[in-house]
């Protein structure tokens, strides 16, 4: 047993690190931006709160999960800006998958592993709904900042169009609230 | 529906203002302390990787839930460092479960309620789990910053013991893992 804790508990302590990535979406409470620990704990929550506008079934205990799990690989390879275009950046996600995952015994290295692949493969229903969970969160602090992020980066309504489309696939009612939002902003000029 | 989301909506942008609230943790990564949403984030996922540590059989999905809620009343009660005697703060809480919760639809309400309330209370084999990962990842941060939360406020080894003895009625093993941290804390001089 202690190889398996001590392999374990330096993951977890490992997972520290992601409390220090900063992503470029501000907090609607405050001035400063979130960090990824703190953006996956919301979306978390998000999912238990929205789940029954996903567009398909969904066992919301594996969602929950994913959502808890995206964004761990930022640790390794940093946080990158949704409208950024960006090279290299699934290599780079994925080394950094193999790297940290490792650290854990075998069995629980697979396991986050998969919930990761599901993730990024957006196969699942769940997956889908996640996806539709980790747009929606950045768009309604967006709206809720006056477009603070969106303004500093110049984004178009396009663009938020664009990046955030993929909530449709997740849940029909909740593109159709995102969609109101996001002409609603353009209509305020908080958008290029 | 218009009215369920917007309320859905309202309180799931309220729940950023946890990402406000600071712990007096210090990060293992960093030297600021830590906020009440990534802690939540932490412990939900040291409940995943850590859950066959568990002296009884637990429905996880139920403990991370649980733990993804647990400091939510913060918002409004702010958080109780743990080695303060505190007087009200249970009222305090209890207060802002009704207030924050009952933003939500009836059913929601209720829901987050009882899994605020099933982790308050420590009756059921998942709130004994949740509570002892919510004590191992604080003493995790001290140590591996060299007892620097502990020092700075003077901190004793009986207090460390005291607090952190409920780990044992979550998991034995994990309680035995605990014990050797805090003697070896004690031994290089990090507490009082």
């Amino acid at each position: 047993m202690d190889h398996r804790i001590n392999q374990q508990i330096e993951f977890i302590i490992t997972l520290d690190k992601l409390k220090n990535i900063q992503r470029r979406s501000y907090l609607i409470s405050g001035d400063h931006t979130e960090n990824s620990a703190e953006h996956s704990w919301h979306i978390a929550l998000m999912a238990m709160l929205l789940a029954e506008y996903s567009n398909e079934s969904i066992d919301l205990e594996r969602t929950i999960r994913m959502l808890l799990v995206h964004d761990i690989v930022e640790i390794e390879a940093g946080d990158t800006y949704c409208y950024d275009d960006v090279v290299n950046q699934t290599q780079r996600e994925e080394k950094a998958a193999d790297q940290l995952f490792n650290m854990l015994p075998d069995d629980q290295a697979e396991m986050m592993r998969a919930l990761w692949d599901e993730f990024e493969s957006g196969e699942s229903s769940e997956s889908r709904f996640a996806a539709a969970m980790d747009r929606l969160m950045p768009l309604l602090q967006s709206y809720h900042t006056q477009g603070k992020g969106w303004k500093e980066n110049e984004i178009s309504k396009s663009q938020v169009l664009e990046r955030n489309g993929p909530i449709v696939d997740g849940s029909n009612s909740l593109w159709i609230y995102a969609e109101k939002l996001i002409e609603d902003a353009a209509e305020k000029g908080w958008l290029n």
